[in-house]
């Protein structure tokens, strides 16, 4: 390791190049901050995982209204509704008849894609493959991010404030120590069997099933390929499944009353683990968290990645407050404004789970009271339209009226639809 | 015990003189249908035994709308909202503005009263004090239903429907075979330890109070007499406490930013198990079960004395159709419709009694997991609306235009409130 590393320096150093530290880079961009983006992984790698899908009405605004929607508008699905099946039967949320409002399906990589594309077209800087990154003075007004580029290169990356952006197994996390944090952690008794397969969709929109054999839920990716998940226990050994046991398991969730699945080879599989965590405070010193470094939730509600980006939304109304008017006062309040949001979230991603669910642990009452739960949500127009606000997604909170955030979701929800 | 039975008969023999059994022999007596109620209890026990207090739009409905509308327009109150108070702040839910309906405040044992009074003033046959009730023949088209009068006398009474309506302890529930029934049965880890205190109301409207120390209900039941409910461990000794620690207890839950309890001298003081049951189904050949004596909610929502009118008026118009019409199909499917809300009401209660209650084996991301699910409710009118569409209560079921329950509805709904 060289020990006379390269110093630089930006204003806002970003740690992790997921959809949270491309979106601030990118919305900061546009208000004139700089800012340098770094991730341990490449570039094509971060372009080919396949993640989530589901994009809120405000984070397909937010994109459309700063210069991202070309290709989300053109490849991208809008869905204006889910179907919640239960005892065999579908059940359809409307999502703009009751909240005017609607999801597109846009997968997070492609989200990736355009974000990247986005900063390098405007000559900002993302290095990827960097190794070694570590976070140094976050409780002083000059703040850095020490790590090595692909090269080798020792960089000392010094700054005004650091957004820790790097996921649920980033350093930035650990920066905040033990004294100055509460961790909440939940984790749930189920798991999700995910698979990737070639074949047409099965429903124009999500499917969310509830069983007595557990929850299924029928999504899509292309038009070739289609997303399908079912409960199943955390443990589960996917590679121990035959293609034809998990279609079984899939009809049997699934199909009935005309409802049949359509199935093909199946491409990728894998068991995914479902947990709740946040980090409080979201902020120490002059480190920001967003996103996954500062929370996760289980997929059900969809809410992973558009939790990410309302948070950089937040944050960076705060940070052109900081930047352009000198004041602080948004930064102070970048934590609760977020979180908020963030256990709204929580307990969506929570309700959906239970509400859908089978859980083992339960009564007789208990699984039959669940039943009950469904038929009134879906039956009643309030219930549903419960659901729909939190799936679509709350507005944005608009905190500074200069920012380009407030300005591209003015623009966006002037938009026809 | 004599060995010759009176014999008598009636169409309908009602077993238990509580809300249920009262509310169905008034109504069949307005249809032209004769019926004989029969209790345990003596009259005095059961005007005297102080219960639930709150009626829903559908119950004050079906009252006013049979003639028993006086007392309960005079001395009820309407109460147009309830107060949800989290981390010591008060949220109102508005249900006229939400749902168009409200519900009174009028004890349970106001509308026995007004119940018994009404069926005597009609010449009906309520014979209290009764001892050693069976039923038999349930099915056959001639069941009976055999007891021992006040005076000593033994009387078999046969009929074309019996009604069993004689509550959680009742005979009637246990004459449907084990391999004909499910009992779903659940017990909550929480108790209410409830007091009537006398002084004046502390507020308005209920006021439903989570707090880390567990739930709070203020509650009202005249000018001078209050009823309040702290949660507990179900097996409190409720003798042990001392009046200031019982006052104590609710001042840290409740009292805070403006709002102080009004405390006097503690009457009465008890506590309470919450638990939920439900039969299904809720007849067995000629024998129909309605009310408690069909399932039990925990008081939190209070649906259980709504649950048994509703019950009734579906029962009712089966009935009528039966007696009137000589078809049996609404007999037929009773059971159904009576229990498509007792689940939606089950769910309720369950769901009010986990989103303010604390719970001991939660986690710390469960508990604040529960304060963003009181915000969102509260915060969102669909989240608000769906809380007051089932505290007012669903619409009665209508399944026959030509009866008396429909005829009392329209009335009412046609009546400025």
């Amino acid at each position: 390791m060289n020990s006379h590393p390269r110093r630089t320096s930006t204003q806002v150093a970003v740690v992790g190049a997921g959809p949270a530290g491309l979106m601030l880079s990118h919305l900061l961009s546009l208000s004139g901050i700089d800012s340098i983006v770094i991730d341990l992984r490449e570039r094509a790698d971060i372009e080919a995982t396949i993640r989530a899908g589901i994009l809120e009405q405000g984070t397909v605004d937010l994109m459309t209204g700063t210069g991202l929607g070309d290709r989300l508008l053109a490849e991208g699905q809008r869905h204006e509704g889910i179907a919640i099946r239960s005892r065999g039967e579908s059940r359809r949320v409307d999502f703009p008849a009751l909240t005017g409002r609607a999801v597109h399906l846009y997968p997070q990589h492609e989200v990736l894609k355009d974000l990247i594309a986005a900063r390098l077209a405007a000559g900002g800087d993302v290095l990827f493959g960097v190794s070694d990154v570590s976070v140094h003075d976050v409780t002083t007004d000059t703040p850095a991010v020490r790590f090595t580029e692909a090269d080798g290169t020792r960089v000392e990356l010094t700054c005004a404030v650091i957004a820790g952006c790097d996921g649920s197994q980033g350093v930035t996390r650990t920066a905040i120590p033990a004294h100055a944090r509460t961790d909440y952690f939940h984790a749930y008794p189920h798991g999700w069997f995910g698979i990737l397969t070639e074949a047409p969709p099965s429903s124009e929109e999500l499917v969310y099933a509830h069983s007595d054999r557990g929850f299924a839920l029928i999504s899509s990716r292309t038009p070739t390929v289609q997303r399908m998940y079912f409960q199943c226990d955390p443990a589960e050994d996917a590679a121990a499944w035959s293609d034809e046991r998990v279609w079984a398991e899939l009809r049997a969730r699934v199909n009935g009353n005309g409802f049949e699945l359509e199935e093909g080879p199946i491409l990728q599989r894998g068991v995914i683990p479902m947990r709740s965590y946040v980090l409080d405070p979201m902020r120490h010193g002059r480190l920001f968290l967003a996103g996954d470094a500062a929370h996760t939730v289980p997929p059900t509600g969809a809410k992973g990645l558009n939790l990410a980006v309302a948070d950089i939304a937040v944050l960076c109304q705060a940070l052109e407050r900081f930047f352009h008017q000198g004041s602080a006062d948004l930064l102070e309040s970048y934590g609760r404004t977020a979180s908020d949001r963030v256990w709204r979230a929580q307990h969506f991603s929570w309700w959906m789970t239970s509400m859908l669910h089978t859980d083992t642990d339960a009564d007789a009452f208990g699984r039959r009271r669940q039943l009950g739960e469904i038929d009134q949500v879906t039956e009643s127009v309030a219930g549903s339209t419960f659901l729909a606000e939190a799936y679509t997604g709350w507005p944005i909170a608009h905190t500074n009226p200069d920012s380009v955030v407030s300005e591209a979701i003015t623009v966006s929800a002037n938009r026809a639809p």
